[in-house]
């Protein structure tokens, strides 16, 4: 299973929306599907959204007509425009639109028809550079967890959230794939229920042991001892360490910090955005009213009814035991040690 | 709308797993149609669940056929033992039983074919008393909230979870006849989303704003200050004030105490169980696997996927900032205020 791949000058990506039920492949002739896909969760996690968002950008490259460098770069400043417009919380997104005009600025002195191929060779890049990011966020963080720990986590920050292995689910793959028995929990997160519907079915692929619980369960869990540690993923996390995440995240955290259980976040450097100086300067995207009230066709909640949807929370920097980087471990005071590994070539 | 009633030697009741699509009646012909309702949560609420019972052990009785008291009382035992077999937490179940069966054992000097109508009266003071005596939970507790206040509440607490007028919703709808601008957040309670399709149906009836979110958006609206209260009901009460309540409450009183918001719980005495010591000695309800995994007919996690489904979970004592009862407030130290409150005649 690929999360998103580029084949034949086409993007395909498995369809997020229709998993588990059916496995059906999502692909993208051009930029504005790509970014169909991204805006409707055909494919969603902070990581693969920034992967997917360079793919389309570069997709998009491909099939502009501009006999000059200011053409060109007219042309790819409207598709970076339509990236930016899929989703709001995700700072990946932008770190990737970013990364990819950063690439074409660079080669402004080369013949336009040569662009094409470095934008494509640049997005390429990305997915892989995020794949192995993935596999040292694993070893970074394994061990937290010991043989025999049952691991809770939130929503989906696997394979399917990244272009593969997973930040969250990528510790607990790295701690397996050293012979450890780990349990995981796996909050089903609603409204979307990424967890019921992703979390458990990648889990279950790599036969690890996966029980799927209702969010409003894990207290429960954690009160009579049953949850090790948690582990999450993160949409954005600001200088001084607060993480936004999927919605439910920040009452995990509290829970956590109840039961004494340590909580960690998981993610690559490309979710930093230390521009931000704490969490609440995130623009929290709120979502459809019918991914709350509607389940497929089934209406649950009566017609009328006033809905809340963010899909994101934010989790001050204090709950947190830790964030695993690609970069390494950071560890309180967040601030302190995020701007370190930042600047630093070699952290920690 | 009545939740239930006694109707032509029937026993009527809304059919809350059709709420809010459908306005549907189920009608009981015999006792054991009314313990499959309450198995099979056509009707749920540990009010009206007890409700319920003693209404159906009254129908079971008036088709006793039998000459003498011993005979009688030998198929009433059978009727109350099915009674037993459908829900094993909400107290109020067996608290009802017991009293039809010591309405029984006080007239075993009648005739028995007396029994009958006094089984019936019984079965239906019982259900008089509920309603009266929510009405004093909404008085006893409707100083607690503040014109404007939003109040957060759980799972359906309502009209719908009693015989009428609700518990928690009781409170608020109180609060709001004494002129009280109150609104309501209602947590959608996963799996079997009562929030979602009772309480917001039964509020938007009586034109109190609700707004329905996830479960898990819970501690995300407190930490921006929108909660002003939280409000729910009860399962069981044990006799250290440990209150076993619809899952997820539990992970509620935390956010709460986090957020420094009153945590309330209002219930009728018949919730009380002071025969336990604690909330850990209750039997939790584990329920179909299918509440999680299947909304209506689709499926939204893996084939095979193990789930845990406890119906219920234990909220400790000192969560609790005070408790509702018919009898007046319980406030802590729960223990000794409950104990008071059993054995003074003019509590408090």
């Amino acid at each position: 299973m690929r999360t998103i791949e580029w084949k034949n000058d086409r993007i395909v990506m498995i369809d997020q929306r229709k998993l588990p039920g059916k496995e059906i492949y999502f692909e993208c002739h051009d930029f504005r599907a790509v970014a169909f896909a991204i805006k409707k969760m055909v494919i969603r996690g902070a990581p693969a959204i920034g992967v997917a968002a360079a793919m389309g950008i570069a997709l998009g490259a491909q099939k502009i007509k501009a006999k000059d460098f200011a053409g060109f770069k007219k042309n790819f400043n409207k598709i970076c425009e339509v990236m930016k417009e899929t989703r709001p919380t995700a700072v990946n997104l932008f770190w990737s639109i970013q990364r990819m005009n950063d690439c074409l600025l660079k080669h402004e002195a080369i013949n336009v028809n040569n662009l094409k191929p470095l934008l494509k060779k640049e997005a390429i890049k990305i997915m892989a550079e995020d794949i192995a990011g993935n596999y040292r966020i694993g070893e970074n963080g394994k061990a937290f967890i010991k043989d025999g720990d049952t691991v809770l986590t939130h929503c989906n920050a696997g394979a399917l959230a990244t272009a593969g292995f997973g930040t969250a689910l990528g510790i607990i793959r790295a701690a397996c794939s050293e012979g450890k028995n780990v349990k995981v929990i796996s909050c089903e997160t609603r409204p979307f229920f990424q967890g019921a519907r992703l979390t458990t079915w990648e889990l279950m692929r790599d036969n690890i042991p996966v029980t799927l619980i209702t969010d409003n369960m894990a207290a429960c869990l954690m009160r009579k001892k049953e949850i090790a540690s948690i582990i999450v993923g993160a949409d954005r996390i600001a200088a001084n360490g607060d993480v936004i995440n999927k919605i439910g995240t920040y009452s995990l955290a509290i829970l956590a910090k109840e039961h004494k259980i340590p909580f960690y976040v998981a993610a690559p450097v490309s979710s930093l955005d230390l521009s931000m100086k704490k969490g609440d300067e995130a623009l929290i995207e709120e979502r459809d009213e019918e991914e709350v009230t509607m389940i497929g066709k089934k209406r649950i909640a009566p017609q009328g009814i006033r809905v809340l949807n963010p899909a994101f929370d934010v989790t001050p920097f204090h709950y947190i035991t830790g964030i695993v980087t690609d970069r390494g471990l950071v560890k309180p005071p967040l601030q302190k040690h995020l701007k370190k590994l930042l600047s630093t070539k070699n952290y920690p």
